[in-house]
C-alpha cells in the first residue's frame, strides 16, 4: 500500500476532497497541518510552491482535483473507461471553475471593485452553476456524474464549507440534490468517522 | 471510430489543443466555427452554455483539459498508469493555471483596477510560472511531463499564441525549454499539416 500525506493548512477547502478520498479508500496517511508561521520556510520546498499536496511513498505533487483523481483510480470512484471518466473529469473541472469565480471575487482586495463584483456574481454567476449543478445531479439521482458514487462527489463535498464561507451564503439550502450530493458522501461510514475526529475548524 | 466535431469560435486559443490532438492522431473531425453573431442563439445548446464545446458520436461535451485528455488517450499521449497520468494532470493544471491568472487580469473591464493588477502579473506571476515551467520543461528534455511527447505538451502548444496575445509578449521568448515544448508538438508532421491548411487567425 502506498505511503500518503497530505500536506495543507489547518483548513478543510481544497484539502478535505483529499482526505476524505483516502479516508473512504482505508487509506491510511498523515494528515500534516501547516501553521501560517512555518508556511514561508516550507513554501520552497513544495511543488509550485503550493498547497495542498499529496506526497505518494516520498514523491510530493501539487493539483488537487489531479490528486483526487489519481487516489480515486485506487478505490474504485473512477469511471470504467475513459468516456465514464470525461463525464467525471468535466462535471468536476465544472465545479472548479465554479470555486474560481467565487474565490477571485472574495478574495478581492479592493473593496470598491469587490462590490461591484459581488453583484454579478450573486446575481448570475452563482444562481447559474447552481441552477446547472443541481440539474444534473438530479438527473444523476443525487451524484454528479454517472448516477452513482464518484470522485467528483468527494471534491464537491468536500469544498462545500469553504465555498458556503466564500460566497457568505448556504449554497445548498436551495438546491436539493446538491445537498443529496454532499450527503452522499458524507453518509459514507469511513466519511463519517473522519469527519468526527478530524480538527474542527471553521472552513 | 468516433465522430468528433469540436465547437468553438473562429480562433485558435482553447480549442486548438483539441484540434492538434485531433489532427496528431489521425482523427477525422468536424471544425465548426461560430461566429459572434450566431452565438447567443447556439448558447443554450452547448453543454454550460460554453465553448469549446467536443461532440463525440453526438454527445456533447464541455471541459477543454478534460476533452483533451479523453483524446490523449486513444492516441497514445497520456500516461501508461495512474501515476504517470498524475504527472501529466499536474502539470496540464498549472499550465491552466497560468492561463486563468493571466486572463483574469486580461480582461478586467476597469482600466484603474487593471493598471493595478498588471504589476503584480507582469513582475511576479508571469517570471514565476515561466521559471517554473521552463524548469519542469529542461528536466525533461524539451517536454512537460515523463520525458516525452504527452498531451500537456499540446494543451502548452495549442494555447500558447492566445497566452501571447492575452499577456502582450512573446511568453517563450527568453525561455527556450518551453520553447522546445512549442517545437516539439507544431513539429510533428501531422500537426504541421494542420497548421498549414487551418484558417488563418490571429489568436
Amino acid at each position: 500500500m502506498p505511503e500518503y500525506k497530505v500536506f495543507y493548512f489547518n483548513v478543510k477547502a481544497l484539502g478535505e476532497p483529499l482526505r476524505f478520498l483516502l479516508s473512504y479508500g482505508n487509506l491510511p496517511f498523515e494528515d500534516v497541518r501547516i501553521s501560517r508561521n512555518d508556511w514561508p520556510a516550507l513554501k520552497p520546498s513544495m511543488p509550485m510552491n503550493q498547497l495542498p499536496c499529496l506526497e505518494v511513498n516520498g514523491k510530493k505533487v501539487n493539483q488537487s482535483l489531479a490528486c483526487c483523481r489519481f487516489i480515486a483510480k485506487d478505490i474504485k470512484l473512477a469511471g470504467n473507461d475513459d468516456w465514464e471518466n470525461l463525464q467525471i473529469d468535466t462535471v468536476a473541472d465544472t465545479v472548479n471553475d465554479f470555486r474560481l469565480k467565487i474565490a477571485v471575487v472574495s478574495y478581492e482586495p479592493d473593496d470598491e471593485v469587490k462590490e461591484k463584483k459581488l453583484v454579478t456574481l450573486n446575481n448570475e454567476v452563482i444562481p447559474f452553476y447552481l441552477e446547472k449543478l443541481d440539474d444534473i445531479a438530479r438527473e444523476n439521482g443525487g451524484y454528479l456524474s454517472l448516477g452513482r458514487l464518484t470522485w467528483a462527489d468527494f471534491y464537491f463535498a468536500g469544498i462545500i464549507d469553504y465555498l458556503n464561507y466564500l460566497a457568505k451564503q448556504d449554497l445548498t439550502a436551495n438546491h436539493e440534490n446538491l445537498r443529496k450530493v454532499v450527503d452522499n458522501v458524507i453518509g459514507q461510514s469511513a466519511v463519517q468517522d473522519w469527519i468526527n475526529n478530524r480538527p474542527h475548524t471553521d472552513i
